[in-house]
Formats: structure tokens, C-alpha cells, sequence
């Protein structure tokens, strides 16, 4: 059997894929399989008696959000009695950042990959620090979110629409020459997802006050284009998802629980670890004895060649997630060894326009005793609370050993 | 004489300078000492007899555009006859990009630096190519000046005005961590820019498809935010003009036949050498022969700290300016040597957010035997034709060595 072949095209379906933004809609009527009584979360399966502060509290701001629960209570109540089912955004092509949990009136982002013609999706950003995605769930967090629902999304929809798509890819390669590195930093991809959308925008609104909110929420908030981003990287790594015989890493997720990682050539099966806790800088009041485990699907990035194997690309991060702007350039370099190739079109200036890592090889990862390096926020521990800080932190190795002992059973290798 | 400490002073005034951009405003009606039969253009002062094509291209286009003349001959006989005099911008607190030609129904950027309370003037960007800036004259490039100048310019003072006015001093900090350097590559600052004044546009405009094309206009042009750039440059450097004893460069500026330079310490003369002609890369379809000598008052920014000296922050420039991203790195390093102090506020990520080099002191110049680098565009050398590439140069070294000899005179040393 042919690894490197089945590696190289898995790698060559990632890179090639080209995902457009085509629109919004409602998660119930647009993500295959949702139904009223189902709440998407990410990383891999988990229960309510397993799941983390920060997925429990997403979770209860959900049901609030829906009508269904008044407080973490009724909600847990709801999805302990079975009457709310919880699955994973990736098995509906979706990905949600932190906890992740998309509901079914929750309008979402519409990706659709113009090459293989496969869709994808992802909820919209919130901004940073107490919001839902981190387990935030009160009042004024519910309020941001009706507001999102109810006066954002149409316009971005109509917007959008009203535009031939975006290209975020395009927009990534540009954003990497400006400092972003695609997961934790998004400033310069906000920005030109905002300059992109402004002009449309403005020509499908009524109301010029509610044009000029909309355009000022994408940007002023540096990670608005994360969430379209996530859902292009999603796009990309299921058009490498399914090739016989390929070791190439195809979905890397947590639920803040458990790590859970999909292989190319493996199918739907997930192999899962428990998640670690990163290493970071804390907000001012919090420290490391807050953090949650390792949460979100935000590392289908790191999957795709960006967020923390592009960090070269991003010295300022630095400030952000702490260490030098040395270490982010070693951050990529050491991502080289674990990986099958350099992207075609995501190129990193200060490297001299090398390509970055990309399509990650669990050979490699087992053989050097490396796992992949992540960039990612800290939620707090407890439900409620939010964003704590943001630092790095890598994957367990057992999963990648799991991963590897498995592909040479099924392939009787 | 402490000139150690007269520098000292110079250089903390240009640092501690915040100008923000409070606005727009006719040329005739808001620069100091403007009249009707005169034009401002970039460098030191010219007459049509010595002015390269592109200069008199500019002159030409502004005479069409004031409906004073209608070809480069009718323009040549006003400005030989006396009837249109020729100042430089920088005799009247302003600076223009490239031919810089400023006349007195256009339109300008007002900046007022709110901590020593000079003002500071520039025009608008018209964008990339065939433009007036760069001695093209024809229908097209009066078109767009037109609706600059009755469109664009009458709500961008609304909507700035609607602002608290826009801090340039901080849109190139954050600027210069997205991979921009504040001359030649405004990419990050530009969207920034945009992204500041969009929702003011949005609400100061009745006709959206007007507002649309506006927020379009300045998103789509990289370089829109270059000439409140320039002017906030020359805002800091005039606080640091006039320190008695001083030996730091507070203008460097050319107008494609002479470069031209002002010392702090000695008031307003200028030092002139004739200008090189830049090493670049040129637009398909044009060579080094088709270039014009070294034009512009751009060279405010190398001036002021930013530009050729922060090259290292911009390291995708040089698919721009010809070299590798290691030439940048060594270009902002070789700075170090002719500079005064680095500064506080502009740091570069990948120098380990080290401050950029300020404060250009014609001594060390003199004594080290390096000259400033610039980042520039390129001009055809015939009026008439527009840009035709970018690259980089320096200055001739002549000039410092007539202000150091100056300076020991002035000061008895």
C-alpha cells in the first residue's frame, strides 16, 4: 500500500479545496440532520456528567436562548432526561469555537468548497471575554446574541448574497502576509472580512444606524472572520477526509473534556485522550488555577496549516499568548517535522515565503515523539464566567499511538 | 553646546507628538498662506525649467483640473509668465506623495497635533497607476479627482468630524505589528482606516449606494491611508523642528530633480543634492530607463521613523520593492547607525518589539558614511504617464555633509 500517495492526494484535495462564504441560515433548515430537540457542541462526543464547566454553561445559555430551560438546572434536566440530544458540530460539517454549542434557531455561516462542492458551517463570533461560546450565559451575553440573531445575521445574509461569495482563502493567504496567523489572531482577517462586507452591507440595509452597527461590531471585534474561517478549514480537511490508506490528520477537536482526533484513511471513527490545560497569559484577576480544559473545535486551524503551525507568520501573537517572537518562528519550524508538506497558497514572509505545514502525518507525529503545537483562548473552569486568557497548548500522544495501532489493523499492515 | 541633549529634546517632541486627522477642508481655504495662483508640490523648490516629467505632468493636470489650463503647454506658458507660482508643501505645513502637486480647490486632510498644536495638511489618495500624484493627466485621472473631490472629500470631512478624529500615531503602532511600514506598504493601516471611518460614513451619508462606493473606495486602495500618514509624519517632525543645537533631519523630501533636506537646529534653509534614481521592480511592460529621478515629500515617514526604517515590520514589502525578507530585517539594522534613539511607540514584532530607528542625526551620517533608505514608488520619466514601479534609495550624501558643515558654522564649533 501506497501511504505517501494516499497522503499526497489527501494533502492536494486539502490545499486545493477553495471555500466561498455563500450566505447564512438558519442552523435547523441549512446543517444536515439538525432537528428542534439537538444541540451541536464541540470536539469530540460527551454527556452532560462528563462535560466541563464552560460546555455546561454554553449549553444552559443555548436552552435559554431557545425558549427551553430558565437556568443550568432545567437544563440540565433537559439533556439528562434525553429530551435535548447533544452531538458533535463535526457530524454535521460544522465547527463552533470554545464550547461550541450551535442551536437549532441559531443562524449560521454557509461555506461551500467551489472545487470538491462539499458545504460547511459555523455560528457567528461574539467578540471576546463573557460570552457564550466560553459558558457565559447571562443576561447580557443572551441580549448580544438575540441582537446577533435577530439584526445581524439577515443583513450579513442579504449581504453576502449580494456579493459573489468570499473567498477565505484568498483572504487567509493575504491576512498571514499581515501578521495573523489565523486562529488566535484574526485582526487583519476581521478587518478584510469587514472592508469585503461594508460596501454590500450598506447597499442592503434600510437603516443606515443598524449598517453602521453591523459594520462597526465586525470591525471592532478581531475575530469575526475566525468563526468563517474555522468553517473554510472544516471545508478543506473533509476534502481530505476518506482516502484509503491515508495517515493524514483530518478533524483535531475538544469538547474540554476530551481531545478527539479523526484520521484520513480511518472513517468516522474518533480517537480521544483527556484534554491538558494551556499554558498562557491570564486576564487581569485570573490565573491558571481558573483555567478549563483544552475546549473547541478552533483546532481544525492547526489541521488545515494555520493558527499554531503558522505562527511565524505572526510575531505580534507573542503579546497574547505569552513567549517570543523566536518561539513563534520555531513554533512553525518544529510543525515541518510532523507534517507531509508546505501549503501551496499560505505562505509565511518571514520565512521567506515558505509554505506552511501542512496535512498532519501521524507516521511522523508517533515516529518524533512530536505532537502538534496549538494556539487557543482559556475559558474559565466554572459555567458562567467566560474567557480567562489564551495561551498553548499540544494534543496527548496516546491518541496519535491509538491512531497509528488502529490504521495498521485495518489495513493489516 | 549639549547637542546630545538638543537632540534629546528633538526627539522626544516627535515621539510625543499624537496628531489626529479633525477633518477636511479646501486647500485655499484651510492651508496657511495658500492663494488662488499658486500650487504646492513636493521637495524642495523648483522651477518648471528644472522640473522632471513627472512634476510637470502634475502641474499640468492641476492647471486642467482648476480650469486654468487645458495641455502642458498652456500650463508651462502660465508658470513661466509668473502667473501660477510654484512653492513647496513643506513651506506651508503640507506634504503631497510623489509630484505632490496641491492646488488651491482641492481638498485636504486637516491633522492638528493635540499635544503641541501644530497643524498639518495632505491630499487625498487617488490610488494606484495612472494618477496625477505620478504625472498623469488624461480624462480618466481628472474623472477621478472630480469625484474625489465633489463625492468623496465633502463626506469624509462629515464623517470624521462625527468621530472624536482619527489618532494616526496609534493606527501605525497597530499597523506596524500587521506587517505594514508605513510608506510604501499601508496595507493593514489602510483597512484600519477604513474600518475606523466606515460606520461614520454610513451615517453621515443619505445616498447608501454613495456611502457604498466611498467605504469601497478607500477599503480597495492599499494605499489610502498614505497621505494622513505623511501629514501626521510631518506633524511630528515639525514639533521637532527649531530646537537650537539640534543636528536631527526634520525634512527629507524630493521633487524628481533635487532631493532636499532641513536640519532642526538651522530654521529653514535647504541643503539640495541632485536626486538618484531608485532600484526596484518595475510594472510589466516598463524598465529602469523609462523611471524618473527620486520624487516625493514620502520620505516624511523615513523622517519621522517609520517607512524604509521599519522595513523589518514589513517583511511580504519586498515582493513590492525587489530583495528578500532578511534585507528588510538588515535595512531597519543598518538604520540603528544614523539614528538618534529608537522609538517608543512604534515597535516591530519581529525585532522583539524593539522601537523603531528615530531620529535621523546628520552627524552620525557624516561620520559612519550611511545614508537614509527610503521606500518609494517609481515615476515614468515623461509627463503624462503615471507610475511604472516601486523599489528603494537613498539620498545623496552630499547634502548631510553641506549640513554638517553648516551646523559647525552656524554654531561656531
Amino acid at each position: 500500500m501506497d501511504i505517501d500517495k494516499a497522503n499526497s492526494e489527501a494533502c492536494e484535495r486539502m490545499m486545493e479545496s477553495r471555500p466561498l462564504v455563500v450566505g447564512l441560515g438558519k442552523a435547523l433548515e441549512v446543517i444536515p440532520d439538525m432537528r428542534e430537540d439537538l444541540l451541536l457542541h464541540a470536539g469530540p462526543p460527551i454527556t452532560w456528567e462528563r462535560a466541563s464547566g464552560p460546555m455546561r454553561g454554553a449549553i444552559t445559555g443555548a436552552l435559554i436562548f431557545e425558549g427551553k430551560a430558565k437556568d443550568e438546572k432545567s437544563a440540565q434536566a433537559l439533556v439528562e432526561s434525553g429530551k435535548i440530544a447533544l452531538e458533535p458540530c463535526h457530524h454535521h460539517q460544522a465547527v463552533g469555537p470554545m464550547a461550541g454549542v450551535i442551536c437549532s434557531s441559531m443562524s449560521v455561516y454557509i461555506l461551500e468548497d467551489t472545487v470538491h462542492g462539499n458545504k460547511s458551517f459555523s455560528n457567528l463570533n461574539e467578540g471576546y471575554g463573557k460570552v457564550l461560546r466560553y459558558g457565559a450565559y447571562s443576561e447580557d451575553v443572551l441580549e448580544r446574541l438575540r441582537w446577533m440573531e435577530d439584526v445581524m445575521a439577515p443583513v450579513l445574509n442579504d449581504a453576502i448574497q449580494a456579493s459573489e461569495g468570499i473567498d477565505i482563502r484568498a483572504l487567509l493567504a493575504e491576512a498571514l502576509h499581515m501578521g495573523d496567523e489565523g486562529h488566535n489572531r484574526n485582526k487583519a482577517g476581521s478587518v478584510l472580512f469587514t472592508k469585503i462586507l461594508a460596501p454590500f452591507i450598506v447597499r442592503v440595509t434600510k437603516d443606515s444606524e443598524v449598517a453602521a452597527q453591523i459594520i462597526q461590531n465586525l470591525g471592532d471585534n478581531a475575530l469575526s472572520v475566525l468563526n468563517p474561517v474555522m468553517a473554510a478549514c472544516k471545508a478543506m480537511v473533509d476534502a481530505a477526509h476518506g482516502i484509503k490508506g491515508s495517515t493524514i490528520v483530518s478533524v483535531m477537536a475538544r469538547n474540554g473534556t476530551d481531545f478527539g482526533i479523526r484520521i484520513s484513511g480511518l472513517g468516522d471513527r474518533w480517537f480521544t485522550a483527556p484534554v491538558a490545560v494551556p499554558k498562557g497569559l491570564y486576564f487581569p484577576g485570573f490565573t491558571e488555577e481558573d483555567a478549563s480544559g483544552d475546549i473547541g473545535d478552533s483546532t481544525i486551524t492547526e489541521t488545515a496549516g494555520i493558527g499554531g503551525f503558522a505562527m511565524a507568520s505572526a510575531p505580534a501573537i507573542v503579546t497574547f499568548v505569552s513567549g517570543t517572537p523566536r518561539d513563534a518562528i520555531n513554533a512553525t519550524l518544529e510543525m515541518y517535522e510532523i507534517c507531509f508538506t508546505e501549503h501551496k497558497y499560505f505562505t509565511m514572509p518571514p520565512l521567506d515565503f515558505r509554505g506552511t505545514p501542512t496535512g498532519i502525518d501521524i507516521r511522523k507525529i508517533v515516529e518524533k515523539g512530536i505532537t502538534p503545537r496549538v494556539n487557543t483562548g482559556i475559558a474559565h473552569k466554572d459555567a458562567g464566567v467566560g474567557q480567562v486568557g489564551a495561551g498553548l497548548v499540544r494534543p496527548p500522544m496516546e491518541m496519535f499511538e491509538q491512531a497509528l495501532v488502529a490504521f495498521a489493523e485495518e489495513y493489516k499492515i
